[in-house]
């Protein structure tokens, strides 16, 4: 008799984003002329430049004719692209990687959700709350989250709140745990995190032997010069830190699929009798058993970035969604309201009115400014009394959206 | 402490494909002047036909304006894709699927890696000898595996051999099992099963309340009008078979990545208690927080497979490579040897003469004819004393190779 996977009926049920799409279907079927704008989803809206479309025909023709179709690639990626990476991400950072430390994947949801599998059931869990919710329901999936209590947390997971009140970086944990999820720039908050504030967490990590799983998916949207791009600019990171990156919000790749992840060779996990073991090995070899490559025309497309012509056109693309974060951020200030990120994020993390609630706030902006927003508490219990906006609109959209807030809601 | 996931630490080194490439590089460096055929790999040599390059072109300059941006897409795949799927794969052949049924991907690997994760770890799991190793190796990493013994087995995994002596098709297991793992048109024998055997195995997993895990990447392979091309035409099948497909082999799509999987939602797997969940919704969750979708401009491509003139191009792929099949299989008869598959399947599975053992073959295969294939016992020790060769290659690669073993080795 087949056993079912008890753990994913532990999962709560996808809340957040089939509940704004249903107040919304209800909104709109009640108000049918009325034009919506939605600063609620995380998804680019810029068309594709030129210099990576160009790049994935070429890949096309490539792939019609005898002399150059390509195949199975790599699971690891194409040598083109990994060397790409790590002279421009990395190299002109001050960072070294040696290219088998770089994974070619197509997706960073799909690397942030798989990692987890190379760790074994027993460790300690720590996240942020607010909390990209992937990191959490992966761990629930795998048997290491325990049970749901009644304020949405479970209690196996360390959860790590952050709040205006510590400039949202969260605080070390209490108590030693083995595994730490961090995302700067963050999602949802729009928060960064300095030097300082990562080399707390690496030196935690050095001294607990504990791993940081680090999704750096935002890291294009850094405008400030002190902000590290990756925790490899932190020493001894390289021992003990596992970096996400992706195509997806930085060249606007959500619908081609190309992200990377760097595995150092450096870094170990330990067996029960406390046997260090290389995690870059173990990596390899699950990428290339449940996996098979990215795309050849993705791949053809992401190294189409790193060109003169492609990093002009992406910086163009950026610029767009960062002087959006600007418009939102400066008008709502002026409004009055507390705002936070925006400034190297493409989210901008609002202060609900005293007294207002997510969701309430959520059905407050829907109903007076026809705008659709996130509320704060479906990132987790410590969200509540906070809204996220989304930088990713067309810039028109977001400036009638300002316009018809500044009315008043 | 991080912890690592001892499992993966029970995997055997990855051996087959390896040693190959050592043993070719040895050759190559001895006898440099010496043209290597190739008929070792299972991938696609012919390029991708006018009718998917087009569409897929089509699908990039959608990506390059942004009225026709596309940004995520459904985790679940496009419905234009879905519908095509079920319209032409299934309904053609009598079979009824919802759209919700059919979850697009970016390759049956992975799929067929993942599936395993919705089940519990307590089930008896069995695999035919010799198998594709991802669905021993994928379970090893689960702890679903055990230890492997000298054999090569691991001790709670149950293997069905398949030898000529039964034509190629397993034996229903002794024991009861909960996950079975077929493939059918087979990777590596070349055979296939008809409706009445696998009738026999969907009544056994009716009656054992097991879960099929049907791989079905080379139907598109299948001459034969008495063969089936889905589990689901045999009644019943509904209920307990998970079935994968992929557009790898059938379009030319190694490169591109693009496969399905189709869940039905009568299917259920069990808790402890023996109540029966549903398993549909749990792939659907899974899809949706490990996966992002498969590209955009891959599934554009896949939809085009299905177009008349799709069709008729990707019909001629296939039969240049089955006519290549055709050319190996009746080759290697006269010549005296016991061959099997390459009929139904693009992999023709071929005894090794008298007292020589797989590897002894590859190397006299290598040494005499300059041709590279695969150790049969390479897939599973019940593949021992046999000889994997592939009719992905280009035609004239395949004379060739077929005129230098006549020669004699």
């Amino acid at each position: 008799m087949a056993r079912v996977n008890e753990n994913f009926l532990k999962l709560k049920a996808g809340y957040l984003f089939p509940e704004i799409g249903r107040r919304l279907c209800f909104f709109q079927a009640e108000n049918p002329g009325k034009k919506v704008i939605s600063l609620g989803i995380g998804d680019v809206t810029e068309p594709l430049p030129p210099a990576i479309t160009e790049a994935m025909k070429r890949a096309v023709d490539d792939l019609s004719a005898e002399a150059t179709f390509h195949g199975y690639g790599p699971e690891r990626g194409y040598d083109f692209l990994i060397e790409a990476v790590i002279e421009n991400d990395f190299n002109r950072r001050g960072v070294k990687l040696e290219p088998d430390e770089v994974f070619i994947s197509d997706g960073a949801k799909c690397d942030t959700g798989n990692i987890q599998e190379l760790f074994g059931l027993d460790n300690v869990v720590a996240v942020t709350d607010p909390v990209y919710p992937v990191y959490i329901d992966t761990n629930i999936m795998a048997g290491r989250a325990g049970k749901a209590g009644k304020n949405g947390r479970y209690d196996k997971i360390i959860y790590l709140p952050w709040k205006a009140e510590n400039g949202f970086v969260p605080e070390l944990p209490k108590k030693p745990v083995d595994i730490i999820y961090l995302c700067f720039p963050n999602n949802p908050t729009g928060a960064v995190a300095n030097k300082g504030q990562l080399k707390r967490w690496v030196d935690y990590a050095l001294t607990n032997s504990s791993v940081i799983l680090f999704d750096a998916a935002y890291e294009a949207f850094i405008t400030d010069p002190d902000i590290p791009h990756s925790i490899y600019e932190i020493a001894g990171a390289n021992e003990v830190a596992i970096e996400f990156r992706s195509f997806s919000k930085s060249a606007g790749f959500t619908g081609v699929r190309c992200a990377y992840t760097v595995v150092p060779k450096q870094l170990k996990a330990y067996t029960k009798d406390d046997k260090g073991v290389e995690i870059n090995p173990l990596w390899q070899r699950r990428h290339s058993t449940k996996f098979n490559g990215a795309s050849y025309i993705s791949q053809a497309g992401a190294v189409a970035v790193y060109s003169p012509e492609g990093r002009e056109q992406t910086r163009k693309v950026i610029d767009i969604y960062m002087s959006n974060a600007r418009l939102i951020r400066e008008s709502l200030s002026k409004l009055g309201y507390k705002v936070y990120g925006g400034v190297n994020a493409p989210y901008i993390w609002v202060k609900t009115p005293e007294g207002i609630n997510s969701w309430e706030f959520f059905d407050l902006l829907l109903a007076k400014a026809n705008v659709v927003g996130t509320p704060g508490s479906g990132f987790g219990p410590a969200g509540e009394g906070y809204f996220r906006l989304s930088a990713f609109a067309r810039p028109a959209d977001v400036k009638e959206a300002m316009e018809r807030m500044a009315h008043g809601i």
